[in-house]
């Protein structure tokens, strides 16, 4: 009988995922080599990457004006390289409990910070709604599923500056028009992967707006030039799209 | 017949690692449950942790007075977090080819960097000795093996300024007297894991000399206090520390 895990923390991967991953650390795709052991710069590892940006592009209907990359360090990462790359003057963020105040901490070493809308007088049981948005801001950030208070933005804001959500415990768990994000992001563990690997969808404008010199592994252009591959990667995209519940095409991987 | 791989990139993992790891993937030590699956604020994972760093603070006769941490982004991002935490003034950097130059870049957003021997004249053929270094640098960094140029420091240096050395290529593969530098640290993918994850030996005294207010995941302080888990860490660092093929202890890990 299988178990389940309901604690917070990682998703359960489906069985297809979790035998096609022990599979290839042993044989990866008939190489007689471990998925562990092979260099990123080979074409069975590229078949991987592209497998995986195929579709998770497909999955959540990327537009072509958007590129995919993944990257280690967690959504805790993000938090700062997203104001180190962004921030020039002043950000927006709307405060909807731990996540968000995490993200407005990191982006105080930036720059100055707005909180755009709050739940904290009631303790984060819900999501502002109807809050005007600043056009003088550099970005509006948002979080869009709350783990601790169990709150969700259900649909996708309006906002007349670059929309940047952190979807780390709600991505592919419902369709999103990515067209009015700027930016998507999260940790990879909670509904696509093993933990290790952070996803961001970016729009390809946002990638000459970058507000200030950066070291190359915190600079957004980096990672999308190199194809996720300016330094060695995870060894673990494999599942990467294929854990959804809803994922029409999981199939695909499963071997 | 075993395939090996003699190509740059990640190592081959021994047999008892590579089994350990798929059987884990699908039920990780009679859990029910994969590893993949389990959150990192278990009794399982925090075993799985003590057990790398217990075994790597003893193949490398890891002195007390230093601690290890593990944390994702690979030597690529070490190259900035090094500076970010302890240029104030003026580094050294031995520059030895490819992966010193990278560091080097790096440093140059912090601060002033000498640099204080190299081999470039020879095209990275050697090692530089017997160079002087300087007391009023705020560190010396080098980088002890040189993947491309089959370069090595064979021996450790003594330095009168913190010493702090990318082992990513030959950590494990040589006795270390660790006490003559301040850090130590490496991608884990060349000689003791998958990639995905970096290992960082840090002398404890380091954690006081950050010389500038950072964000929390580029403070070093943030992994040493948090114990590698102050966000979610990789999910694979089981073989850490059973790869190497003079580890006396890992049939430990064999299971």
């Amino acid at each position: 009988m299988k178990k389940y895990n309901f604690n917070a923390g990682p998703s359960i991967l489906p069985n297809v995922a979790l035998e096609a991953a022990a599979k290839a650390i042993i044989d990866f795709d008939g190489t007689g080599l471990s998925l562990l052991s092979i260099s990123h710069r080979t074409k069975e590892f590229e078949g991987v990457l592209e497998e995986a940006k195929s579709l998770f592009k497909e999955l959540l209907n990327i537009p072509d004006n958007y590129s995919i990359y993944f990257v280690g360090g967690g959504a805790s990462t993000q938090f700062f390289h997203i104001p180190a790359n962004f921030l020039k003057t002043k950000a927006g963020y709307v405060n909807t409990g731990v996540w968000s105040k995490k993200a407005i901490k990191e982006a105080k070493y930036y720059g100055e910070v707005e909180i755009i809308a709050s739940s904290e007088d009631r303790n984060f049981t819900y999501i502002p709604k109807g809050f005007d948005i600043p056009s003088d801001i550099d970005y509006l950030y948002i979080c869009s599923n709350n783990t601790i208070y169990g709150t969700e933005y259900k649909t996708d804001l309006d906002s007349p500056v670059p929309l940047i959500a952190d979807m780390s415990s709600d991505i592919l768990s419902r369709p999103v028009d990515v067209s009015k994000y700027a930016m998507i992001y999260g940790g990879a563990q909670k509904n696509l992967a093993p933990a290790g690997v952070t996803f961001v969808i970016i729009r390809n404008d946002m990638l000459e707006r970058v507000v200030r010199p950066l070291p190359t592994m915190v600079n957004v252009n980096t990672h999308v030039a190199n194809n996720s591959m300016f330094n060695t990667p995870c060894s673990m995209p494999r599942s990467t799209a294929t854990a959804s519940s809803a994922a029409p095409s999981r199939r695909r991987t499963a071997r």
